[in-house]
C-alpha cells in the first residue's frame, strides 16, 4: 500500500511501535490483510498523527485503555515497548498502570504490570 | 476524619476534583461513609499524591480508563472537570478521549465526548 | 405458561424479586415474551432453585456480578430489593458492593451504591 | 468534507443509519468534528462499504456487539433503527438480541430489548 | 440426560458445534455436570433451536458477542469452527470479526482474528 | 513495611489467600513494590478486615466479581484457593460461579469453572 494515509501511518507505526507493530501487521497478511491496513491507516495515520497531544501523552492513553479493557495482554506488550520507544521511562509506565487501580481494580492492573515486567526483562536481555 | 492519609487525600481531592469531588464524598455520607473515606485516603491520598507522573498526566490516565470502562458517565463528568482544574485544555481532553477509538471503539468514545460537551457548557455558563 | 420449570421459576421469582421481578416479566410481554419465559424458567427455575447456596448467598453473588458488569443499574435496582426480600440487611448489601472496589474499582461501586441509596429510600417511603 | 472515503462513507451512513446517523455527526460538529469525520470515513466508508457481508448481516454484527458491550444504549437506538432501514424485521432484531443471552447474560440483553421496544414505538408513531 | 429439551439441544449442539462442543460438555462432567446440562438445554435447546434467524445468522451473532466480550478465546475457537460447520465461509467469518472494529476497537478484533487463523490452520491440517 | 494497616492487611492476606497471596506480593517486589503494598494495606487491611460480612461471604463476592470481569484467571486461581482456605466447600465455589451464568453468560463462567477444576486438582495432588 502506498497511499498518503498509509505512508503517514506506517511512519507513525515505526516511530511508536517499531518492530513490534511491524510484526503485528506482518502476522495479519495471510488472514486479514485489510485489518492490518486499517491499523496503519486509521490507528496510526489518522489518530496517532494528530496534533494536540504528543506521543508520550498518547502512549499514556493507550496503556490506560488497554489495562482497563483487560484481556489485551498481546497489545499491552507491543504498547509498553512503544511507550519506552517514545521516551516514557519504565517508572512512568508503571505509574500509569498503577494509577488505573481506583478505576478498574487490582486484577487488571496486576495483569498489566506483569506484562510490563516481561517487556522490561526482554529489552534488558536485548542490550 | 483527620488522619495523615485522609488529610493528604482531601488536599489532593480539592486540588484535582474540586467541588465535584467534594459533592461525591458528601453524597456518600448517609449511605456508605467509609466508601467516601477510601476514595479520599486511597484514590487521592495514596495514588494521586504519588510522584512519577504529574497531575495532568494522571488525569489523562483517569479519563482514558473511564472512557474505556463505559457506563461511568457520572465519574467522567467529575474527572473532565478535574482535567480542566489541573490545567489540561478542553482540546487536550477531547484528544485523549478520541485517542481511545482504536482501543475501545466509537460508542464509548462518543458517550465520553458528549459528557465533555456537557461539562464545557456548564463551565461556560458558570463564568 | 404452566410447565414444571416455569412454575418452579415463578415461585422463586416471587420469593426473591417479588413485584420488581414481576414487573420486568410483564414489561417484556409485548416485545419479547420468550425472553421473560427464559428469565423465569432458566434464571429462576434452574439456577435460583438449586441447592448448594441459600438465597442470601445467591443474592450476594448476583449483586457482585451486576456491580462488576456496570451499566446494569435497572437490574441492580430489582436485585437490591431482592436482597432485602431474602433477608440480607441494607448493611450487608452495602458491604458486598464495597467489597467489589479492589476488583472493579470505585466508579462501578459508586454507581451501585447510589442505586442502593435510591432503593432504600423508596422502601422507606413505602412503609 | 468531500474526499472519496468521506463521500462513500456518507452514502453508506445515509443508507444504513439515515437521519439518526446524520444527527450524531451533526451533534459532534461543535465539540469533536474530526470524530464525526472518522465515523463517516472509517466506520462507514471503510468498514460498512466492504463486500463479503451484506448490510443486514452487518447490522446483526453491530447490534450484537453493542448489546454485549453494555452502556451503549444511545448507539443501540441508532443501530436498531438502522437494522430496520436495511430490511431486517423487528422480529429478527429481537431474535439477534435474545441470541446474546448465553454469551453476555440477561441484564445486557434486557437493556437492549428495552431500547428496541422504544425504537419500535417511536417508528410506529411516526407513521 | 434424555428429556426433550436436552435431546433437542444435543441435536443442535452436534449440528452447530460438532466435536468441539461435545468436548466442552465432556470436560465439565467431573467438575460441573449441571453446567454442561444447561449449555445443552438452554443455549442450544432453547436459544439455538429458535426460528426467526437461521444458523448462519446465529453464528454471526455469537462470533460478534464473543469478539466484543474479550477474554473468551476458548469459546471463539469452538464457535469459529461452528461457523464453518453451518456454512459460513472463512471470509464471512473474518468480515464479521473485522466489522466489530468500530464498536470494540482493534485489540479485541485482533485477538479474535488470531483465533480464526489458528482454527483455519487446524482444519486445513485435518483434511 | 510495618505500619498498622499493613500488619492488619498481611494478617488478613495470610488467613485468606495464604501462600498464593504471598507469592503475588513477592512477584511485585522488583517491578511495582508499592502496588503490593496497596494490595496488602487497602484490599486486605481496609476491605477484607471489615465487619459486616464474614470471610466466606467476602470470598463469594470476590469470586463473582472475578468471574464476571473475565480475563482475570490468575486472580481467580488465588481466590478459589482462598475460598477453600476460609471454609467454603468446592461445591459452594462451583455453585457461586454457576450462579453467574444468567448475569454474565456461559463463556466467562466456563473459563472460571476450568480454573476451579485446575485448583482442585492441584490441591488434591498436594495432599
Amino acid at each position: 500500500m502506498s497511499n498518503e494515509r498509509y505512508l503517514r501511518g506506517w511512519e507513525q507505526l515505526m516511530q511508536v511501535d517499531g518492530e513490534g507493530g511491524e510484526r503485528v501487521i506482518e502476522s495479519l497478511k495471510d488472514i486479514a490483510p485489510d485489518l492490518g491496513k486499517y491499523v496503519v491507516e486509521f490507528a496510526f495515520g489518522d489518530i496517532y498523527a494528530r496534533k494536540g497531544l504528543d506521543l508520550k501523552q498518547r502512549q499514556l492513553v493507550t496503556i490506560s485503555a488497554l489495562t482497563t479493557q483487560g484481556g489485551c495482554e498481546p497489545q499491552l506488550n507491543v504498547h509498553i515497548n512503544a511507550a519506552l520507544n517514545v521516551g516514557l521511562s519504565s517508572n512512568e509506565i508503571i505509574e500509569a498502570i498503577m494509577h488505573c487501580v481506583p478505576y478498574t481494580g487490582f486484577p487488571r492492573v496486576l495483569n498489566a504490570v506483569f506484562v510490563a515486567k516481561q517487556v522490561f526483562e526482554e529489552r534488558t536481555h536485548q542490550q
